[in-house]
């Protein structure tokens, strides 16, 4: 069977639209997900905000009550009968995401048992046929056939060699 | 830089003694790790107390305080000159163990970075260069060159055709 290493946060778990959550109770100003295309969440505040809210993520429950990213239940569900699901998440730069994230995996995707979570820091230790990410640095060392998730802030040049998912109903494409 | 994967439990953190100190607190009957040769703890106890002991390892505090084995600070000190460390731990079994052994990294190895930290719950996930674990399961499919470190429970014979290390001395005259 083979394997498919999925990230979480942007992947299957809204992060990105918690960080836009929490800033707009905080300063009153709306910014939405296509406000980041092609920027990490420090470019879109002012200059000013922007080492303030790099503590969002560090913060106890940011990571609770993410929302699920569209159609990833069904589709890993499906994929899980097909190939052997790990969720790979670069957690441990976030003490307090461990339980938060665990909680989540167990609320939201029961079907993936704890033998099959990895919280992780450096995503090179990872050992798979496939990997789902948003992310550039989980990528491009990986040995097997990486697929970039779009998130908005992957929308630029860098990931142009990567075959991009830009939702799940495409990875259903892919692998199923 | 050649990587090496080393476990938690029983290799650089003492939790057989936690388990030892726990039960003879609780039952007034002092076991060793001599007592543990060639059986798990579930066989050093009365029937009876089976199914309680096994709850210990899920208690809240069960990771936290627990000795250090002897040595493997100053031998990882240095191996990590010559090699990668990741510790990985297949901790995901157990929800309240992950903040504990979190935090007992950061006590006790702080030199490891949260980078080279890993948390998971099957470790065929893991693509490194040597394992140093004191559990068949892990050891037994792994594709690099797999050690096992001496504790009580792994003197059995089907852990015969692996390189054995008894301490953390003779892990350094294998590998340095």
């Amino acid at each position: 069977m083979k394997r498919i290493a999925i990230d979480m946060d942007d992947v299957i778990a809204d992060a990105t639209q918690k960080f836009c959550d929490i800033y707009q109770a905080e300063f009153g100003t709306k910014i939405s997900k296509h406000d980041f295309i092609g920027k990490e969440f420090f470019d879109v505040v002012p200059h000013a905000h922007q080492s303030y809210v790099h503590e969002y993520h560090f913060r106890k429950g940011f990571f609770q009550n993410l929302h699920i990213i569209p159609h990833s239940q069904e589709v890993i569900y499906k994929l899980s009968k097909k190939y052997e699901i790990f969720v790979v998440s670069a957690a441990m730069e976030f003490p307090y995401s461990l339980n938060e994230k665990y909680d989540w995996m167990k609320e939201n995707f029961s079907f993936i048992s704890w033998h099959n979570i990895v919280f992780c820091g450096d995503k090179s230790i990872i050992k798979a046929d496939y990997m789902i990410d948003d992310r550039l640095k989980n990528l491009k060392n990986f040995e097997g056939k990486a697929i970039v998730f779009t998130a908005p802030h992957n929308l630029r040049d860098e990931y142009e060699p990567f075959t991009r998912a830009n939702n799940w109903k495409e990875v259903e494409k892919l692998l199923l």
